[in-house]
């Protein structure tokens, strides 16, 4: 029996048929099981025959704009029933592109917390210029966070890193507006001062430096300033990417240039488009959940699912809650 | 007589050479006389002998590493005394690449803050695809905000893109993690509900959307948030840039592809690049203090002094003044 992959496919962006189709392309590649939740009737259309795919009918849709606590009650809601369908041991992982807030507080009131957690990060891969995916966490399930929330982020972080991604001897950094000790707001500051104990503390970061040089594995911050800066990057690369294309296709020689350089721009789209490096999983509960982007696409979706998929191979949920007990 | 400019060429990043001659290369294009603050002797071997220029010695230099209410206090520092120059009367604008918070609270100290003001906010330009620039306060000045420095900065913000830019009705947003009311941090769901009742309130606004589509002329946010939204923006920018350069070095066809596309290479760097941005008003202190990039570059400190130039030329200052005893 291959991994047992529940995805809400309502309430983001795109229709239910886009994200159907992003999730199905990685369950050819993948031995995995998908579970879709969410309205039958704009479900079933576009499933395909060949994969083994079961469908929940879940007639109610939560908005963007729901509050996250009403969100957490609505029983009916491919949301909850999915989380439902995780918190019974049906399947391994439940992937979400719908409110971040709703699902957070579906996630907490659904599963609980792991023993010791306070507030669960969500973990978001960021491509760098070096190459290597550096991990911002919390990219948006707390905003509201007090110091020791950041110290348990940076665990949860360290352990993903070392665990999951068999990264050695994980650094871990702060986000921050200067790399000396004394910038920041009130939280930050005080964050530092937890954090400073830490052997693999790599300092302040600041937003810029995360990309361009990686100074650091696993990043952490608020979960407002995390997605901040997450939703700043992915701009500043939209905004050349775009003034490029525009500047190609203006240019008299724009058609032979874009030829020459057909490979080179593939591969570089390949490597900064967001889809690449969606699916965020939200450490801190007990169960494998994760959220992808609002705006997923297909292409999105089906990274999502596959990050969620070698999530469950790897066996997050268990190293995680078996790292917190030590570090405990 | 020209707009004199008090220019501390110490403290930044780059050597006192580089800043002098960006200075200097706007000196030459526009009315306006310099007034170097800093250690002669690094500032007179770099003169333009053709110039009006005036070199005030301060032995002293601020780090970026100073605690803001100290450097405020070290009279010799070419920091001080700058502001001193500026306080006197002796120059129309200050213009400072160091420590943005020693340059805070030296201008508080200082200058004061204009009457009702509780705290000042730095207006920075940002680029945006669309083409016009969008004007976030506060980008660094005050890091920790309540909901009401956040109104105020609306107000100035406000004022400043309508008396001093010439924006008939500009429309002020309030950055977020989403367009939702509900969504954000408590300071900023507080902020929305002070900025709500304004008649050009454009609403939340997302990092990204700040300059793929510019959805409105003025975006407030705490300085903690606006500071790591720049330069996450910056940092995205720079990595798909560095990244294309790269591909094209490395594209068999690369140099054809460089020649074809030159002129619009050329024009989206320009078009895009930090330098051209550079130099922020600190809104709400009684005199007109312009903090540049801690990394400008000669081209930087050149655009920078151009935008002091033009500011005092615009009567920023009393328009700023004014409309808030109008608002008052």
């Amino acid at each position: 029996m291959g991994i047992r992959i529940v995805v809400d496919v309502m309430g983001a962006d795109r229709p239910p048929a886009e994200l159907v189709r992003g999730a199905q392309a990685a369950a050819k590649r993948l031995p995995l099981n998908l579970v879709f939740v969410g309205r039958q009737t704009e479900i079933h259309p576009h499933l395909d025959p060949e994969l083994p795919v079961e469908v929940v009918h879940a007639p109610d849709v939560i908005g963007m704009d729901e509050p996250p606590l009403r969100a957490a009650r609505r029983k009916d809601s491919s949301l909850v029933k999915g989380m439902r369908l995780l918190a019974d041991g049906r399947a391994e992982a439940f992937l979400s592109p719908g409110n971040t807030g709703a699902v957070v507080a579906t996630a907490i009131f659904t599963l609980g917390r792991l023993p010791g957690v306070s507030r669960p990060g969500l973990c978001a891969a960021i491509p760098t210029l070096p190459g290597r995916e550096l991990y911002l966490i919390d990219a948006g399930a707390t905003v509201d966070c007090k110091p020791y929330n950041l110290l348990q982020f940076a665990e949860m972080g360290e352990i993903y890193a070392r665990e999951v991604l068999g990264e050695e001897a994980p650094r871990v950094g702060l986000l921050n507006v200067g790399e000396e000790e004394i910038k920041g707001d009130k939280l930050t500051r005080e964050a530092h001062k937890l954090l400073q104990g830490r052997p693999n503390f790599a300092g302040n970061v600041e937003p810029h430096r995360l990309i361009t040089v990686r100074p650091a594995d696993v990043v952490v911050c608020s979960g407002f300033a995390g997605n901040l800066t997450i939703k700043a990057l992915e701009g500043g690369a939209e905004v050349v990417w775009e003034a490029l294309k525009r500047g190609i296709g203006n240019a008299r020689g724009g058609k032979l240039a874009a030829l020459l350089l057909r490979r080179e721009l593939r591969a570089l789209s390949q490597r900064l488009r967001y889809e690449r490096y969606n699916g965020a999983p939200l450490l801190g509960v007990r169960g494998l959940v994760f959220v992808a982007h609002g705006r997923s696409s297909a292409a999105a979706m089906e990274a999502a699912v596959e990050r969620a998929f070698w999530a469950a191979r790897a066996g997050l949920l268990e190293r995680l809650s078996a790292g917190l007990a030590r570090a405990g």
